[in-house]
């Protein structure tokens, strides 16, 4: 049998949410743990309870709701993604995965339908990572890769403390941030936010793993002077430096392979005043790859780029790796059912590793993971821009439901 | 015969003026129009009523005192600079000359001399340009560069009109911001910001003229979107384009004039985050040279840096000058003045253009104006790390001192 979703109200459920945090342009602005995100976390919870879910809530703030299955000692099937989004980010990213958990169990109730394991819907807690970091947050402690205190003490640029914030927002749950059970699966769906289902005319992305990554920071330390009479050999300039490492983290990839990406997102400058020359600048970068050794072998690169532009300029630098992520793949049980719901539907689906993290992440060394990937239009994501048709989330929220609902009554493991 | 200044009360109120916006590291912090930017003003208006000079408080509050002349019809002979500071600069830029234009009235009321000329103390407000702009804001509209309702509705960074912000402090004075009368001469002693009397062993600095420039930014146009799943080919990072103008920026003096100095000093990140590629990035640009076809030449580089840049990430961008200053030359008669003054004290000086601007650009076109400059240790300003020796203050107080007498009480004009 084939489950179907109802198109429409997967529609008006997502403009629905797209309605808390939204921005001028048409995108969103829902920080972790803001009043934004406790609105959407409050008309979540209300959706688990009106499709007659148990909710739970965990100390760190994810939102579990649970559907039972006739075997309530059976591992359930965990599916969702994250409600928070970046500063100006679209309507998408992270919602499409948690609006398509919903209608898997919406449509399991429609038809009066019974799976074998208990089915869970999740919000994960600021997988975003932009106000407090790291990304992936609430996945990553409940699947025990960090510390939950640790966590709770990180603070955002205005000195405010995640547990503080999580308190405010009143979404500090009484249950430990950790799996209760074992897990049958997890599976997430999830915009692409890159181009390739587009440019090969895909519907539907069966992801079989995530790419490694590498980030981090280099502080140049230059001598900050006013602009007009310190001679050009006089000056340690320390933008110059940081722009310099710039356009090395552009030309990296290209010469270590074809799937390697380098990127600088943040740059910091000291004083940052017209006229006077930058005393610290702090440059952030990224580079992800589906081999662990390119990935290595990129930040490799980064140190060398750094000590090289810093003696050019004669500044001094540090270097802070911030986080290192091994690539993953993900279990060919997950990924057979996803690939099979997409058979099954007749879509034209391609195999891709994702090249962003996901909460899938880390879920993954919790239990058996897949995700399937929805089109991105152009690729465009974090950003207004982002876009994705209704009948590609269709598309995709099918292919989700169908999987979970195959591995919601697998009793052969 | 030569005016002696007193040492040790040269250097007592530097040290005043130093605690008000001190700053933990030895610098100062003394934004203008701020609270203590009306601290310092109480200060100054208290220095100048005990030294008994006529109070006057213009419109844009600027803040002289008048001491009287043998002849009250003469045209006066005006000596200042200004008290406010970059954020977390040095605690003799500006405030030096302001000091040892107080201690000149001073040293006429020890030796109880009566100039023919009546002689003026100056505060000129909001030198910095860093809270609002532009720089040389108050003497620029005392000379009529501005119109001063235009520079009265400028806002800062949190949105506040300079106009509110002189009347919080209580400094809109009730005298038309314009000279009231001819001046005879205008007088700036100032550090001079740059290694050149330091690294010639001069004590002082005969200041002959102004360096013009050109002051501008440009803005960069790419796609903001997720730095991981958008493959390198598929990107227009406006931050890369940038960097790249950064660099080439660097280079352009060395092409132009042994004197050409350039420096990108802002940069602006949009949305700067670690996991988006840039979508828009601003950064200015500054360039200084003595002659002002050289700095064309550099506005024109820029311009095509620019497009060359952005052709070659795929960007957008757009440019703006903010201000152009022509190159300025000082007028024989107070040149000579300093310079008659430095060689009656045997003194080590060094003739030199100065490579910022200062209250003095302004004056110019109002007045004979002349400098002098304090040696600046290491050619440092801006910053906590300025200094200049006591010895080498008191050195140019003196030279400042008596080219101001001399002219005060020269009257072959």
């Amino acid at each position: 049998m084939t489950l179907q979703i109802d198109h429409d109200r997967l529609v008006a459920t997502m403009e629905e949410q797209a309605t808390y945090g939204a921005t001028e342009d048409g995108g969103l602005h829902r920080l972790a743990l803001t009043e934004s995100d406790r609105e959407i976390r409050d008309w979540f919870v209300d959706q688990l309870q009106a499709a007659e879910l148990t909710v739970r809530i965990d100390e760190f703030g994810n939102i579990f709701g649970r559907r039972k299955g006739s075997n309530p000692d059976a591992a359930p099937v965990l599916l969702g993604s994250h409600l928070d989004s970046q500063p100006n980010g679209g309507i998408y990213d992270g919602a499409l995965g948690v609006v398509a958990a919903l209608e898997f169990v919406r449509a399991l109730n429609d038809e009066d339908i019974e799976t074998v394991r208990p089915v869970e819907v999740v919000n994960w807690t600021n997988e975003e990572g932009s106000r407090f970091q790291p990304a992936m947050q609430g996945s990553g402690v409940w699947a025990g890769a960090h510390d939950i205190e640790v966590e709770r003490s990180k603070t955002d640029d205005d000195g405010v403390a995640l547990g503080e914030a999580l308190d405010n927002i009143g979404y500090r749950g009484d249950i430990p941030a950790e799996p209760d059970s074992e897990y049958e699966a997890y599976l997430e769906l999830h915009v692409e936010q890159g181009p390739k289902l587009a440019e090969t005319g895909a519907d539907v992305g069966v992801v079989t793993g995530i790419v490694g990554f590498t980030w981090g920071a280099v502080t140049f330390h230059g001598e900050a002077d006013h602009s007009g009479p310190t001679p050009m050999h006089h000056r340690s300039d320390a933008l110059v430096a940081a722009a310099d490492l710039i356009t090395a983290i552009r030309r990296i990839p290209g010469t270590l392979g074809d799937q390697t990406v380098g990127t600088v997102g943040y740059v910091d400058t000291k004083p940052n005043s017209i006229n006077v020359i930058p005393g610290e600048v702090t440059v952030t970068w990224g580079f992800r790859d589906p081999d662990d050794e390119v990935v290595e072998q990129a930040y490799q690169r980064v140190l060398e780029e750094a000590e090289h532009v810093a003696k050019r300029e004669g500044v001094d630098y540090e270097t802070e790796e911030r986080m290192r992520a091994p690539a993953i793949s993900f279990s060919d049980r997950p990924v057979d059912a996803v690939r099979q719901a997409a058979e099954n539907r007749d879509c034209r689906y391609l195999e891709l590793i994702s090249g962003a993290g996901h909460d899938a992440t880390h879920l993954a060394s919790v239990c058996d993971t897949s995700m399937v990937f929805a089109v991105s239009e152009g690729g465009k994501s974090h950003s207004p821009a982002e876009f994705t048709s209704w009948n590609d989330c269709y598309e995709a929220a099918t292919v989700l439901a169908n999987a979970a609902l195959e591995l919601a009554n697998n009793v052969t493991k």
